[in-house]
């Protein structure tokens, strides 16, 4: 896993802790249980330099098409969210995302160029954009600029999470102290590519829009790229960041050592976002971290850690506990990577806070005992470690155990 | 789906069908329920030509390294297969495996060049190959050249599959009547690559060896490698035949006509087990069959039809009987095809003995009545038909649902 740089440090306030924005979540009655909250605003006092990665899928929902308009300038002030209707697959999509973002920038008194519009849920149901539009100007009056603005956001973005993921942090940049925020939401149809389910971040630092850009684009690929809770790729995958400069740090246009600190703080950020977006996928009940190491490349220990934590099987051993590695090692075997390798220097550990287990070493299985194995697997947090034993690169997955619960919610979802 | 010609008739007597085959099945010891056969044993009573394709998972079973060497010539005799044990990622499995061929060779007075072995079950502990040895005289004298052979071999290798799996058909070939039969087993760890699980069949038509490979090579294509279970491919996979030409008719060395036939034969018993093994995935309730039409090259439609029935979101709305065919959507647009397409001209409809439901057209949901829905996916077998609008190939894909009971067996697999 990424270390943490020692100069980033964490701070109270989600989405609110960077200077000059505001945030708030109301219900607004798009879905049906009614102690639900289903719409969320993110605003910057100023207008912000902006950036976003998408879903990589080619059903895109509308409202990713309208905001790749809206933030083709590089410039953007609100994000508004809605939950429990993905606004994808309808014949009325752009329309009702247009809407989203006019109603947004009325109640606020803003362009609606600068509004990015995201949605969550049900693909292929009309949006009800009425509810929207009745519920802005109360949403708009609701803002808060503490953290109670930023847990009400991150409660309304959220589906079948059933725990909010949100976090800040504090950095440096030029002796001047920035501050980063970032709330997300899950929790199915999780295997993003390219970009990620829902994650809103903010930031006081002053960062041009392409190095903006450049720091989400580094940075998905090690931690939202690096989850997967079923294999699905989203229509509605979106991270998108919001600067706003009102740190007064010297303003990053360019690579350097201060890009460096604000892409370490990002990274941290993600990682730390995109980890507990796997432990609260749906169903789970254990977080599954997967490291693998002496890797040709990091390409390939990437697509090595993202086979075995995807692969069912090796899923519904962790739910049951079981020590069974040959699902490793198969999940190993079928990945599909840049780089061949054998299995012959293939060593695989078994890990949690109740202990330590070889289970396999360079092409052969490690006698242990089942107890053992059972004590360190009924942890909620189990490591595999993978050393391919051919090279340096390495990289981590996180993903989650596959339970009777996943079966449930999505044996009926839309009810 | 592959119209099979009407040229191909149905037989009884599985792998014993064809002239000159015995087969036969016994309980050695190695599974630990008393009442399941675990040992499998198909012989021909004269040479035969033989072909095999295998897993291209690069973690491969002790049993492919030893039968690829046993089949270079092209020629076997023998298919002996234990259930129970995957002799996979063991540091003795190549000696393991030699034995038991070289026992099979010893109780039927072949060379051990002539036997084809396979195992399945638990990858990663050591074979106990002492029962097999120590059954191989019983087994070999329980050979049985009527339908109750077959039916032995078959019970003998199942492993988490509740339903037997076996077929014979008879075709004709230069006016001579050729006969072909096949047993498989699936049922966990499916997602073929190149080749399949264990199928095993049988031909008493002539067929040259490099023939009989070619055969094998166009048909598992659109058999046994557009099925999906779970989406993880096996380190044992492996379908082979064996053709002892006992049936007189002109050998077929050459591609035409009469190679044509064959591979129809073939075709229709591979699509066929496939299908069955699809529909005997573990802890399915329902057999999914996805058709992908008006596509720009098979490819293309192979892709996006295994996309879809591969879907965990997709399996778990049919165990739930769910018509929320966003995620069928959703499917198609993070398939990795390799010609790209556009959803502006998609059409899905999802279909039963029970009716027909169109759910989208050119872009956009049809509203459908939820009841006639659930009428519609109640059934045991539900069609998905997908038209790309794009093209004229097409392509079938099996899947099944995701339930609970797929999340029970796995999670304690091993006791």
């Amino acid at each position: 896993m990424t270390t943490i740089p020692s100069s980033i440090s964490d701070i109270p306030g989600g989405v609110c802790a960077p200077n000059g924005f505001r945030a708030g979540g109301i219900r607004c009655g798009i879905r049906a249980n009614k102690d639900k909250k289903d719409l969320a605003l993110i605003v910057s006092d100023t207008r912000a330099t902006a950036a976003c990665v998408y879903t990589r899928n080619r059903v895109q929902a509308a409202p990713i098409t309208v905001t790749r308009n809206h933030i083709a300038d590089g410039y953007a002030r609100a994000i508004l969210c809605n939950s429990g209707n993905a606004n994808a697959c309808n014949a009325d999509g752009i329309a009702k995302a247009t809407r989203m973002a006019a109603s947004a920038a009325s109640a606020l008194g803003i362009d609606a160029t600068d509004v990015i519009v995201a949605s969550t849920g049900v693909i292929g149901q009309p949006l009800p954009i009425e509810p929207i539009e009745r519920g802005m100007v109360e949403l708009a009056s609701a803002l808060k600029a503490d953290a109670s603005g930023s847990d009400d956001a991150t409660a309304a973005i959220m589906t079948t999470d059933l725990r909010p993921k949100q976090r800040a942090v504090a950095f440096t940049i030029g002796g001047v102290e920035c501050k980063l925020g970032g709330i997300c939401k899950g929790s199915g149809m999780i295997h993003p590519n390219m970009a990620t389910m829902l994650a809103f971040l903010t930031t006081d630092a002053a960062v041009s829009s392409a190095m903006l850009q450049k720091a989400l684009a580094t940075v998905v690929d090690e931690s939202f790229n690096m989850i997967s809770v079923d294999g699905d790729t989203s229509t509605n995958d979106m991270l998108t960041i919001l600067a706003n400069g009102t740190a007064g740090n010297p303003p990053i246009a360019t690579d350097g050592a201060d890009f460096d600190t604000f892409v370490g703080a990002v990274r941290s950020l993600c990682i730390y976002l995109a980890r507990e977006m796997a432990r609260d996928g749906e169903g789970a009940t254990k977080l599954i971290e997967c490291t693998v190491s002496a890797a040709p490349d990091v390409g390939t220990a990437r697509a090595v850690a993202k086979s075995i934590i995807t692969s069912s099987l090796f899923k519904t051993m962790m739910f049951g506990e079981d020590a069974n590695w040959g699902r490793i090692l198969c999940a190993i075997g079928y990945t599909d990577a840049p780089t061949d390798f054998t299995i012959h220097t293939i060593d695989v550990t078994l890990r949690s806070a109740a202990g330590t287990l070889p289970v396999y070493k360079a092409g052969a299985g490690v006698a242990f005992s089942e107890d053992a194995a059972k004590t360190i697997l009924s942890e909620d947090t189990i490591m595999i470690d993978v050393s391919l034993g051919c090279g340096d690169a390495s990289a981590t997955a996180w993903g989650c155990d596959l339970s009777y619960e996943y079966v449930k919610i999505n044996g009926d979802y839309r009810t």
